[in-house]
């Protein structure tokens, strides 16, 4: 018999593999693509140019940067075969599932680009495959969302970065500079973090040898996932919810002793303050606290989140003394994109366009892996064979 | 810091989870489904049974198995979303590819029925919706391959037992009482086996609380990996590749030299005989190798194959002395296809047919285990921070 290894739940803190791309010190409160702060990056960046860092492996040069924003525009715009499909996959099902929706579309796609299995296919073509995937992803939601809102989907547009394009094909309209900028913080902010579910999930199914879509849309599953974290849509409804500064401790404490989650707070691997979290509390406060929708329903969106937030900090330090539970990145993505004017049905959408980029990056470097991740499961039933009558 | 936790490469023997589904005994040639040995249920009982058994934990009762082929019989028939959109997905690609296809159509699925996440869902639903997919899957995956050849998709038949049913949906025929024995056989043998790739992949997306299809979607794209195993066209391609028994010696040689693998041979875990090749092997030398298509080509498919399977085994045997290499699975279930009329572009899906009932017991069985598997990775690029310029 083979000896078996026995390891933490959920394979806490087992090294599944090395990486380059970057990594989470959940104590320190630090996050970091290749050797740069990711923070950093999102404050000094574009999204192209981190893309391109996990990509390539260093941060491009100007002439680079040029050429990778050329290659990137036509890969943006929906293929034929996708776009006839796409009227009935919005139309699918009686709410709007926009995860699904764009697994399905890249399903679609694989089968019409006739994307080769990782290991039959060289590096370049690797690569060319995930550019597409990544180009596409956000022409894929913000159509499915404005055919699902019964709008003809618009064309993505080359003058435009991804970020602002992002803005412009879900909203309809060219954003301000100060959304732009918020946005794209955000989406730099959560490229990649660390072995997540979605992204380890990403690399079980490389380590087959498979296709980069077939990848993909495992992790899409593992990111729709309500473990996983990732919908900053909840976080914001927690405000609606508590509707008034008066009514934040009334609200903590319910939630606590019903022993529901608190969505928008904790996370599996920061004992700190979440570094996403306090970027983009400091972008809400900034210049964006000026947008005409924060004062959408007249009151102040960033003045109440901020509130909220430390009384749900102080409350939850009370309750769970010793937890170290504070806002994650949920939380403030959800005011910073709603003030920009994305619709809530696609907060989380937002996240997969960023994400996306992580996954391909964690699917480029598994490919270069040939060796298929395939743990042990314990059997503890009753004893076979039983006769079988 | 957290401490890391280092395990041997592709968390080989790593356990990462209880079961009472079975397991493999990879030395003793010996797997089982629950407490049965898994070759004493194929040849005793239906794959409607066998199916009860992995989701219900016990064998059918006469009564429990009429209520079960009753339910299942309504779900085999395509939704209308689906239906709609089934002629676009076939018609993705310059070449079919039915697990993409399979795949796109079931993630459409999912949206349609408005699939919860499994954690929002509650033991019956889950269970209602496995059966859905585990039934409709076949129907999607026939109906793929007729559109694809230029003809109608059959509608499934009540009447027939779910072999059966799909030797009838994908040849057009109602198979012989031979036929649809060979090939009840070979799905109940490769409904489930321990804790492959695509079975792990679907149990991390369940881990995050995602719907069913989520897990399934990922699964399938496991299972398309080269190194997951389980493409039994590939296996009869080299019965085709060798042609006569003169060709055999040089043709394992030269595989051998240039460092490929030879298909159809050689298990992740038997060191011994596959219990599944011993098993079909002696279903083709049966009643089956009477049937007209084992002498389709003038020759005697099954006398072939298990003459070139002797003589690749003695080849490996001397060239690798010590590896242990013998047919899997891939070998025998290629012959059997064959012979029961599946075109070879089915081999795959075959699999795919039994092996979906396996992935939903695995998801029913981790849904009810609250707990994300998010294992590590160890950085190990250039330190950072590193100042961004």
């Amino acid at each position: 018999m083979s000896t078996t290894i026995n390891v933490p739940p959920g394979l806490r803190n087992v090294v599944v593999t090395e990486t380059t791309l970057g990594d989470v010190r959940g104590d320190e409160g630090f996050y970091h693509y290749r050797q740069y702060s990711a923070v950093d990056l999102a404050k000094s960046k574009t999204l192209e140019d981190v893309w391109f860092l996990l990509f390539e492996g260093h941060l491009p040069t100007g002439a680079e940067r040029d050429r990778f924003i050329a290659d990137l525009a036509p890969l943006r715009v929906l293929p034929d075969e996708v776009r006839a499909v796409l009227p009935a996959i919005a139309a699918a099902g009686p709410t709007f599932n926009p995860l699904a929706g764009l697994r399905t579309a890249l399903s679609l796609l694989a089968a019409s680009k006739n994307l080769p299995p990782l290991w039959d296919a060289d590096p370049a073509r690797r690569k060319a495959d995930a550019m597409l995937v990544c180009a596409v992803t956000p022409t894929i939601l913000a159509a499915l969302h404005r055919l699902r809102e019964g709008q003809e989907p618009l064309e993505p547009r080359a003058d435009l970065t991804a970020a602002a394009n992002w803005l412009y094909l879900v909203t309809g309209k060219v954003p301000t500079a100060v959304e732009a900028s918020a946005i794209e913080h955000y989406l730099i902010a959560t490229v990649d973090h660390g072995f997540n579910a979605s992204t380890f999930t990403a690399r079980v199914i490389t380590s087959t040898g498979a296709d980069l879509v077939s990848a993909v849309a495992g992790a899409i599953g593992a990111f729709s996932g309500p473990l996983h974290g990732g919908a900053p849509d909840r976080a914001l409804a927690s405000l609606d919810e508590i509707g008034t500064p008066d009514r934040i401790d009334a609200w903590v404490r319910a939630k606590v002793e019903a022993g529901d989650r608190i969505m928008g707070f904790g996370h599996a691997v920061y004992r700190t303050e979440d570094p996403r979290s306090l970027m983009l509390r400091d972008i809400a406060r900034g210049p964006l606290s000026q947008s005409p929708l924060n004062q959408n329903d007249g009151g102040d969106l960033v003045d109440f989140a901020t509130t909220v937030e430390q009384r749900i900090v102080d409350v939850l330090a009370e309750l769970k003394p010793g937890r170290n539970l504070y806002a994650n990145v949920e939380f403030y993505a959800g005011v910073v994109m709603e003030i920009c004017g994305i619709p809530r049905a696609m907060f989380t959408p937002t996240f997969a366009v960023s994400r996306v980029i992580g996954w391909s990056a964690n699917i480029l470097e598994q490919a270069a892996d040939p060796k298929i991740i395939r743990p042990s499961a314990q059997y503890v039933g009753p004893p076979p064979p039983a006769p079988v009558e």
